[in-house]
C-alpha cells in the first residue's frame, strides 16, 4: 500500500523522529475548538530544510497528505489532518538562526514561538510585535497571517514578514523575498505564503522584521456605560491621530470573567484597554489626548498601569480571556468569531453581535483588537447541547453575512482552515476559485493540507 | 486574421475609442527610456470595467496581446506592447469613485493619477503618500508596486493597497480584498496582482488608504564631506528610531545638477533632504534630534524649509533630478539603476556603485530613498556610442549581482518590466520557475503584457 511504503521511507530518513505511538497521533488529530478528532497516520519531527524536502518528496511519490504543525493552536480546526497522512511537526526546528540587528531584523525556524524569541531578543533593544494570545510558532503564524493586540501599530504577519524558505508540494525549496526593506522584483511570493495555512508550501526559514523597544510605555484601563460608548472612543481616537500601540475591547460579561480569573473587581461594563509607546514626551502627550476623549465619552474608572509588573499583569488577563471564558462555564466547549468591519461600522457591528447572541440565548462574551475593526465573541457551548451548538453556528453566518455587507471580512486574523470555508464564496466569489486555480498549479495533488481554505478538487 | 477578426470585433465594442492612428500607437510603443519601439496595433481606450471584461474576452478569443498602459511612466520597459496587439490605455478611466472618509481610504479608477487624487482629496484633511517622482497612474503603481520618497514612513503600494477589482485573462472579473484594515481570509490575491506588471490581469478599481495630512511638516537639506558620512547619517537615524517621513540622498553632481536646473547653489557635495511629519512637538523634538546626528557626522549648509512654498521648491527640485539629470548632458539617453539594500550595507554599496561609474568612466549621478536602503545611479549616455552602452549595462549588472549578495534586490521600485528580466533567476532561483507556474494558471494563453516579468513559454 502506498501509505506504508512512505510510511517506511520516512522511517529509514527520520528514525524515531517518525512517530505512529497513539499517543503523538491522537495529540495531533486534536485542535483548540469543536471540530472533530481526525488523527494522522504518523507524526514526523523533522530538524532540517532538507529533511523536510526530502520528506515532501516521498509524500509526492506516494500521494501521501502532509499536514503541517507549529503548536496546534489556530481556531478553525486549520492543523487537524483531515485525510490522515502525515503530521509534520515543525516543533524541533526551533532555532534562532542570527539576530541582524542593525537591519533590525532576525531569520529564525518556524518552530520558534512569539515568546522564546523576544526571550532571545530580550538584551538587544529590539523585539517582535506580533502576539497571537496564544504562545504560537512563528510558522505557524506565518501560516495563517496572524495579528493581535498590537497590530494596530505594529501590523500583522502580512507587514511583518521580510522573507521566507519555503518546501513546495514537489520537494523544491525555494527563497521568497530578501533582507532589503521594499522590493519590485516580480510577484510577491512572501504574501502568497503568509495565509496560506499550509495549503501551497512548508515555511522551512523566516526572516522577520522587528522594532525597538519604546522608551515610554503606558498602558490603561477604563469602563464605558455603553458598548457605544466604549467603541465610539475608539472610532474617535483613530480619526484624531492618536498614535496608539493596543486598544483593545471588553463587554461586560468579560469584565466579570476578568473578575472570576483574576480576583479583580472591575465594574460590569464595557472597558478598554489601551498602550502607548514611544518617547517620554510623545507618550504623555497621547495619554493626555486619549484621556480627553474618554472623558468627552463619559468613561470612568480610569486606572494606568504604570510599572512594567502591572502592565504584564493587565495584557496576562487580556490573553487569559480565551480560557478564562471556557473556565466561566465548566466542561463547555467554545465556538469563537473573528469579524473584522472598517472602522465606521465597529459600533453597529458589535451591536449587532451582542443582539444576536441575546436573542438566540446563548452565553457570548465579546473582546476585540477594535482599533483594526476586529472582534471576537466565544461562544461558550454544552457540547451535548446540538441546538446550542446550531444557534450558535446560525449567529456566527448571520455576523459573516452582515461584515461582508459591511465591506469587511469573516476573519480578521484566526484564517479559514475548515471552519469558515463555507464562507469562502460569499467573500470572494470568482477571487476564491482562483485561489484554487493556484492550489492546483503549486500542489496539483492536493497532498499539502488537504480540505482547508480552498476547494477540495476531487 | 486572428488580429483583424479581433480589431473590427473591439472596433464594434468601443467605436472610436479604438484607435488605429499612428500617432497614438506610436505613443504607446515608446518609454521613458532606453528600450527599442515597439508599437501596438491598436490603442483601445475603454470607460468601464464591464468594457474591459468584454476587451479580454475578444482578444482572449483570438489570442491578441493586450499590454496595459497607465500614463507609461515606467522605467523598464513594462508598457511596451512587445507582441503589438492591443494598448490597454485606462486613461479615461480617471474618476475618483468614493472617498470613506471616516475610514481613510478612498475607492479610484485606475486612470486617476497620484497628483490628481490629492487635488481631490485636498478638503478633507487626508491624502495619499506614495510618490513615485511621476504623475504616474494609480493602476500602473499598483502594477509596478510603486514607492517614493515617503515609503520610509507611509510605505510603498503593497502597503497602501486595501482591496482591487481584476479582470483576469479570460474576462472574468474578481474583487480582492475588502475594507477591513485585515483580514486573514485566503490567499492575498491583492498583494499578488499588486507588482505583478499587468501580466496577471487587469486592474479596473482599487481602493486605497489614506493618511491624515500632518499638524505640522518641516523639511531640510544639509550637505556632507564624503558619501560615507551622509550615508552613515541615515544608517543612524533610523537606529535611534527618529521617526522621518523622507530621507533622500543626493549625491555631489547630483547637486551641481540641481544648481544647472533650479539656479540654487548648493556646495559640491552629497547631501540629504529630510522632512518630518507630525504634531509640533513630535516634530521640534525630531528636528533637535536629527540635527544632533548631522552635526556628529560633521553635516555642514542646514537649510531649513519653513514655508510650504520652500518646501514644495525642495521636493519639486528633488521630483525633477531625473529630467535634469538628463538635460545635464544635452541629447543622452538615461540608464537607470534600482537596486536596493539591507540598511547596513548601504554606504558599501553606494560607494561601490560610485566607484563603478568613476572606473567605467560613466556619469552616472546618484539619488536615493536611502531610508529605505534604495538608490538609482541615472546613466547618462551618448546614444550613438554603443561601448558607452555597454559599460552601462555592465556596471548595472554588476552592482545587480553585489546587491543580491547583500541580501538585497535587484529593484527596490522600478520593477521587472523587460529590462531586469535577466536578473531574476539570480534573485528568485526555483522561486522564477514559481512565478512562471502561476502566469500560467492565471494566464495559460500568455495573452497579457507578454514577454515581461516571467519566462516566455513558447
Ligand atoms: C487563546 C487563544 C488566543 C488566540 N488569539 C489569537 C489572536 O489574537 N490573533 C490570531 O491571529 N490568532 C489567535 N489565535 C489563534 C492561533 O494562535 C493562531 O492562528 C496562530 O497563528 C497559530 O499558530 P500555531 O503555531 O499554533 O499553528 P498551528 O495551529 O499548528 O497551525 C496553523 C496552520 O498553519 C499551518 N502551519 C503551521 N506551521 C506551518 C509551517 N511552518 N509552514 C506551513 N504551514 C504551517 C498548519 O498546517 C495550519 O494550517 C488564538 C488562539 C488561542 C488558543
Ligand atoms: C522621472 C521619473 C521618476 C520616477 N521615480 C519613481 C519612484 O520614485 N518610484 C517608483 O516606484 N517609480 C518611479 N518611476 C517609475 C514610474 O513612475 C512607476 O513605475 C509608475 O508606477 C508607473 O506608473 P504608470 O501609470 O506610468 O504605469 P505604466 O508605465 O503605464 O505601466 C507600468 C506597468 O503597469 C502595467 N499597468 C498599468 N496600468 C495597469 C492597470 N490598470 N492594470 C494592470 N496593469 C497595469 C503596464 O502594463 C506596465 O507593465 C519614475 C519614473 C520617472 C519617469
Amino acid at each position: 500500500m502506498a501509505l506504508n511504503e512512505a510510511l517506511s521511507a520516512l522511517e529509514s530518513l527520520l528514525g524515531d523522529r517518525l512517530s505512529r505511538a497513539p499517543g503523538d497521533c491522537d495529540q495531533h488529530g486534536r485542535n483548540e475548538t469543536w471540530f472533530p478528532f481526525s488523527p494522522p497516520d504518523a507524526v514526523a519531527y523533522p530538524e532540517t530544510t532538507q529533511e523536510v524536502s526530502d520528506l515532501v518528496k516521498i509524500c509526492a511519490a506516494h500521494g501521501v497528505a502532509i499536514t503541517p504543525w507549529g503548536t496546534g493552536t489556530s481556531l478553525e480546526g486549520h492543523a487537524v489532518p483531515l485525510q490522515g497522512g502525515i503530521s509534520l511537526d515543525l516543533s524541533r526546528m526551533n532555532r534562532v538562526l542570527e539576530v541582524l540587528d542593525s537591519d533590525m531584523q532576525v531569520r529564525v525556524q518556524p518552530g520558534v514561538t512569539r515568546e522564546a524569541l523576544n526571550e532571545d531578543l530580550r538584551a538587544t533593544g529590539l523585539f517582535f510585535p506580533v502576539d497571537p494570545g496564544a504562545n504560537a510558532s512563528l510558522g505557524g503564524m506565518a501560516a495563517t497571517r496572524a495579528s493581535g493586540t498590537t497590530t494596530v501599530r505594529y501590523g500583522s504577519m502580512r507587514d511583518n514578514v521580510a522573507a521566507l524558505e519555503v518546501v513546495l508540494a514537489d520537494g523544491r525549496i525555494i527563497r521568497t523575498g530578501s533582507r532589503a526593506k521594499k522590493s519590485a522584483a516580480g510577484y510577491d511570493l512572501t504574501a502568497l505564503m503568509v495565509g496560506s495555512e499550509g495549503t501551497l508550501g512548508i515555511i522551512t526559514e523566516l526572516t522577520l522584521r522587528l522594532h525597538g523597544q519604546p522608551e515610554a510605555i503606558s498602558s490603561a484601563v477604563c469602563a464605558f456605560d455603553t458598548l457605544e460608548a466604549a467603541v465610539e472612543t475608539v472610532q474617535l481616537t483613530i480619526q484624531m491621530g492618536i498614535p496608539m500601540a493596543r486598544i483593545e475591547f471588553v463587554d461586560a460579561l468579560t469584565a466579570e470573567i476578568f473578575n472570576e480569573a483574576n480576583g479583580t473587581d472591575f465594574p460590569h461594563k464595557p472597558h478598554l484597554m489601551i498602550e502607548f509607546h514611544g518617547s517620554d514626551a510623545a507618550v504623555a502627550e497621547a495619554s493626555e489626548r486619549f484621556g480627553e476623549v474618554v472623558a468627552d465619552m463619559g468613561g470612568a474608572d480610569f486606572q494606568w498601569a504604570t510599572t512594567t509588573e502591572d502592565r504584564n499583569k493587565l495584557w496576562r488577563m487580556r490573553h487569559g480571556a480565551y480560557p478564562a471564558s471556557i473556565a466561566h462555564r465548566p466542561g463547555c466547549m467554545g465556538l469563537v468569531t473573528d469579524i473584522c468591519v472598517p472602522i465606521s461600522r465597529l459600533a453597529e457591528a458589535v451591536a449587532e453581535m451582542t443582539a444576536e447572541i441575546a436573542a438566540a440565548k446563548l452565553i457570548g462574551p465579546i473582546v476585540g483588537h477594535v482599533g483594526d475593526g476586529n472582534f471576537h465573541s466565544v461562544m461558550l457551548l454544552d457540547p451535548d447541547d446540538k441546538d446550542e451548538f446550531k444557534r450558535a453556528k446560525s449567529v456566527a453566518g448571520k455576523m459573516a453575512k452582515r461584515s461582508l455587507e459591511m465591506g469587511g471580512t469573516v476573519t480578521g486574523e484566526h484564517g479559514i482552515g475548515m471552519g469558515k470555508i463555507g464562507y469562502m464564496r460569499d467573500e470572494h466569489g470568482a477571487g476564491w476559485d482562483v485561489m484554487g486555480t493556484l492550489k492546483a498549479a503549486l500542489d496539483p495533488q492536493n497532498i499539502l493540507n488537504p480540505g482547508k481554505l480552498v476547494e477540495q478538487k476531487p
